[in-house]
């Protein structure tokens, strides 16, 4: 019997309990699934950093933390986790954020908002550039950035992607280091923001970097609100330096009512839609780092709590 | 000598000539493109359907005739054309085309038109389906049809296909025939319609077919407005049936300021900018059309009159 604690959120319970064990059952694993056990008996944590349990010293005997979500930046500095810890690498999270990401570069590279806001009765044929002679930069390059950065060179955009550590992904002209970042931002007619929250990644975007994106780019950061210095993301909007940032999380969530991204037309605010972990998707990987931590086999997708990611 | 005359309409004349004397100077051919030629003399005859030149009886020597419109209702039927007609299939026009369609589709799919419009301050996370779970039909399975089905597969989204002649194509449900029209209407949360405007396909779109789409459908199209009989559609919008209808081409262009689809607030009428062919893209399809008719050897893209298309 393998003890099981979903330390996820209450309000996440029934969404997770049923895919959790039809998982865990499809693994042949014998598990108790359950919101609360003895701290000492629970081998496993499902977690979600923004729960109550924040003390990992009871539990003597767990062998591994599975985060349910694919940021790890709210655990990745708790000092009193000594397990392994996995952040969530699910099929369904990146594929909500393939679709949001590509529908958000085609809405701005197509102009779709003057087309819905701007029913004017007047008859004014533009036809947009194509995707080919738009460039697209992606700041990271990791499951989901690279995921993303794949779906639109599949669309016909030239996509330039920078990460922390070099990468190689077929038709991606991939950066990385100090210089890499200023060349990727110089040629950002769209700039995606993908990257992890560590502490080298905190405040990226600021005047500096905004300063090299050419005139008229666009943001879109459905990443995380700390990368970038939001009082200069404003006068980058004010000046029209930058045209437009649609975002999608913020330093504070929910983003406050009177917070001038809500009024400003230059931005669009989507509240932390972007992509979620998805049960039916997570449960089978969740299953299978149980499976690998009983086993004591190397668990997938282990956190670097050096890196941060 | 090779004898063009550009009977594409005077005011394309500027962006065509240049990209047309580059690739027929790439293609070795010896022509001498020019607006006006002595009828009896010109080889052959680059065209869209809505220029003066009806009449082609006076070219008795021209060997083809090269529509630079994907589309060629406008000619299909003018019997005074003896020699072979070819319509555009233009890599441009068919990425133009893909684009639209996947940006509206993901518009669609991932509900951004609330995200622009409806900024007011309220957190009201809401996380949109995959688009697994968001099935597509689209109408017509020709050049732009079907490579806009396989980009939206590319997606993920599941794509229903439907066309006159049955096709197979990798990853796509296809279908044919009446009962074949039932069926992918009967599943299209999300319909585009790509299909030629024919004696068959005109008014294919009214009352009876918009009733076996799914309540709540979306119709997205960038095929001919003669496809839909517009009547019926307002019908469906009002009882809400039909969602949403983003439409790129109508009955009458430039659509009449006081036509109720601009008022609609169910209606987004984009002024047929989904696509068009570009000069640099088409201008080497049309030079080895040119190089082909002049060599004896049967032209690309030629239209079986008969057909339609």
């Amino acid at each position: 019997m393998i003890r099981v604690l979903f330390a996820a959120g209450d309000s996440r319970w029934d969404d997770w309990k049923s895919p959790l064990r039809t998982a865990f059952a499809e693994a042949g694993l014998d598990c108790d699934l359950a919101q609360h056990h003895e701290p000492s008996q629970v081998d496993i944590i499902v977690y979600a950093p923004n729960v109550p349990l924040q003390d990992f010293r009871p539990y003597t005997n767990a062998r591994a933390v599975l985060n349910i979500w694919a940021g790890v930046e709210g655990i990745v500095g708790n000092e009193t986790l000594t397990q392994p810890l996995a952040r969530m690498v699910d099929p369904g999270l990146t594929e909500g954020m393939v679709e949001y990401v590509c529908g958000h570069v085609l809405r701005h590279h197509l102009g779709i908002d003057t087309q819905i806001t701007g029913q004017d009765g007047v008859w004014k044929p533009q036809v947009p550039p194509l995707a080919r002679d738009r460039a697209v930069t992606i700041l990271g390059l990791g499951e989901l950035g690279g995921a993303c950065a794949t779906a639109l060179v599949q669309l016909g955009f030239p996509v330039t992607g920078w990460s922390r550590s070099q990468k190689d992904i077929a038709g991606i002209r991939c950066l990385s280091g100090d210089d890499g970042l200023t060349k990727a931002l110089k040629t950002a007619q769209i700039l995606v923001c993908l990257l992890p929250l560590t502490p080298d990644t905190t405040d990226i975007l600021g005047s500096a970097a905004f300063g090299h994106l050419p005139a008229g780019a666009v943001l879109i950061n459905p990443g995380r609100g700390g990368l970038i210095v939001e009082r200069d993301l404003m006068a980058a909007l004010e000046t029209g330096h930058i045209a437009h940032a649609t975002l999608d999380t913020f330093r504070t969530e929910p983003l406050p009512q009177d917070h001038p991204f809500w009024s400003h037309p230059g931005v669009t605010v989507t509240p932390h839609i972007a992509s979620e972990t998805r049960p039916a998707t997570a449960a089978p990987v969740i299953a299978e780092n149980v499976r690998r931590a009983m086993a004591d086999e190397p668990i997938l997708h282990l956190v670097d709590r050096e890196k941060g990611y």
